[in-house]
């Protein structure tokens, strides 16, 4: 008998209203005859609640208290989600964390499933019994509830399919899967059938949020077919709902460009004038990395008076701090300045195709030159070219590539 | 090193302000030098909500569930009152019934607790941690999440002061104490300084909600020292706060009468011209309890024609189910009719001193009669005498009887 693993978001359990939708939902699962496991996140709003009161308690709150009060939100849904199944006669229980067990380690706050027992829930599985499992949360060695970070419930829910070998792990979320690019700037995006797990993580790095990145280098590492869909739609699912996340190899058709992603979340950093001496980078990027800063593009251009301007892009929400950074090591490096600009925007296209097609990012350039817009930054990976322009050309630049790259819906 | 057990039901920790006093609270007594772990119930208003959403999605839902959900709401408090303690430098940590454990039967709903292992909590409370513990829960044998029932954190406060072998358990309430009688009737009512369990467990039963009826017979059983006293007052903790509820043996001074209660949940039944058989009430008592209706009060007139008048009270929300039963038993036991009535008060005075003074019944009918208050059913205990009453006269009674028996303030 198939075993599938059904995710619910909170804006899907939001009310009990949408409580009684995900139970029918579950229940046309189970009548089509599969063995069921639903991981819920908390109702939406509760999780914000929770967090604010820690907050306002104490700013540096006890990361273990903080979990074990922000807990409770998901172990609600589960609690109401299987009254709720068996209220339309579908056998249920929920299993919090720690009855699974869900072992993770001791990161209070953003913890790491270590491993999942699945025995208990297989054997109640296969008995007809749906498992409605709380999302976000474990249990650490010490005895004490971890949750897993914002988004967590991704997470669990893949590993969960993975501990329990399900055939599938359906995400059902506030969109109707992956799309082209986002449809509030290009109505012609078109939605994916199919999607490698390499592109859906470079297109989740750079900003289509759809699922949490660590969720779905959890299914590339354990081959877990992960299904992305709509939670508001009711239509009967004949195998197209959705968008299916899998491995490179069950994607037949290999598009050269799969979709076009862009992020306004980057600053950008320049250091004027540097030595050009060797171990100057690894000095600024070393102890940025320190600091826990992340940096993601880099480029240096040579001068011809031996100095280099070192520009490279961080999170605008790390760029005080970065600034902070690069202002202690000025001494012994010796810059002119430090010059920032946060009105950036990053454009990437992505596709598992670029691999075996050549002029992938020739064709990029050469599209955004079409409408005069300039690049600042270039960074290239196996899948991915990424370029950082000015923010106001955002919608612009990710209509010109959309229609460059032939993805615009005929 | 004294060790204490604290007890703070939800209008004690109904919001962040209040959660901050309780903090305030313990760390005197920690300061004080005790030992101290804190019971905490659901934030007032939470329990209801989370009940609310369980009966909207089923009225007939799995109590294993509604366990689930409901439990949450001492899970929240637990966390919050730990970062509160911590903030202000008092070393604290949460605890859930499943982590200690404290060990249930499997009568979710309404569990009872069958054993606390106490070790871990000793040895932490040992190295100056308070331990914070959700009150209302407990783990079943089959690893469920159970609830005590409405109330229940008494219990829980009071099973776990006798696992700790606690010096003593605060129950800290909205009233400042145990009293003569309802201060809202008798404004000269006083506060006792002491109470026994037997008194505290007659006055609970006749109405003064003060504490839940089962924690009281536990104390008793364990021989643990209560405090009742107000979470709501900021005095410094002299040893006059509050009602001690105490053995008889640690009452030195024996009032004749300690309180007057009153309760107006009681409904009268009469069965009219039921034949005097054998075994007619054996019938009819026998089959109420078998329906788990509680009977409380009993008399019985018999008449000249060998018929007697059979009256008794039930609790009003099961008038209607009684009804039901005795009209079931109408045809075999052949009476005239059933009357009931509705509006009628239970008074009660209740005093251990009553063993060795005759004459309280006598004084309480005088009383009575001295107002011209009409007595409809009496029945007596060991340390209580209580009479069915019009039910408005109910004021009127217990300010009679209070003064009667000597109990006004001065």
């Amino acid at each position: 008998m198939p075993r599938i693993v059904m995710k619910f978001g909170g804006t899907s359990v939001a009310d009990l209203d949408r409580i009684r939708a995900v139970a029918r939902r579950v229940k046309r699962e189970v009548d089509a005859g599969n063995e069921v496991a639903v991981v819920v996140s908390a109702m939406a709003g509760t999780t914000n609640q929770l967090v604010a009161w820690c907050q306002a308690l104490s700013p540096l709150h006890d990361a273990r208290e903080y979990d074990t009060v922000v807990a409770t939100g998901e172990q609600v849904t589960t609690g109401l989600l299987a009254i709720a199944l068996q209220e339309i006669g579908v056998e249920a229980r929920s299993w919090q964390g720690w009855q699974i067990p869900i072992r993770t380690d001791n990161a209070h706050g953003k913890a790491r499933i270590a491993e999942i027992d699945g025995a208990a829930l297989i054997r109640r599985m296969g008995a007809g019994q749906v498992a409605v499992v709380a999302g976000f949360q474990g249990i650490a060695p010490t005895g004490r509830i971890t949750t897993l970070g914002r988004g967590g419930s991704d997470t669990s829910a893949v590993a969960l399919a993975a501990a329990l070998r399900a055939d599938r792990c359906d995400i059902y979320t506030d969109v109707d899967g992956v799309y082209t690019t986002d449809p509030r700037i290009v109505p012609k995006a078109r939605k994916l059938a199919r999607i490698s797990y390499e592109e859906m993580l470079e297109l989740a790095s750079v900003g289509a949020k759809v699922l949490q990145t660590r969720s779905v280098e959890l299914a590339m590492n354990e081959h877990v077919r992960v299904r992305v869909l709509s939670s508001f739609l009711d239509a009967p699912d004949d195998g197209t709902l959705g968008t299916l996340v899998v491995d490179e190899e069950e994607i037949v058709e290999k598009e050269t460009v799969s979709g076009i992603a862009y992020s306004r979340d980057d600053a950008k950093v320049t250091l004027r004038r540097v030595p050009d001496r060797p171990g100057i980078a690894a000095g600024v990027f070393g102890l940025l990395a320190d600091r826990a800063i992340n940096v993601d593009m880099i480029v240096q251009n040579i001068a011809a008076d031996g100095t280099t301007d070192l520009t490279f892009t961080v999170g605008k929400a790390d760029l005080a701090r970065a600034q902070a950074v690069l202002a202690e090591l000025a001494p012994t490096i010796g810059f002119a300045g430090i010059d920032t600009d946060t009105n950036v925007a990053k454009i990437s296209v992505v596709g598992v195709g670029m691999r075996s097609h050549a002029g992938v990012a020739g064709t990029m350039f050469r599209a955004l030159a079409d409408k005069a817009i300039n690049i600042e930054v270039i960074s290239t990976s196996e899948i991915k070219v990424s370029v950082l322009i000015a923010a106001e050309y955002t919608e612009l630049a990710v209509r010109a590539l959309h229609t460059a790259y032939g993805l615009d819906a005929g």
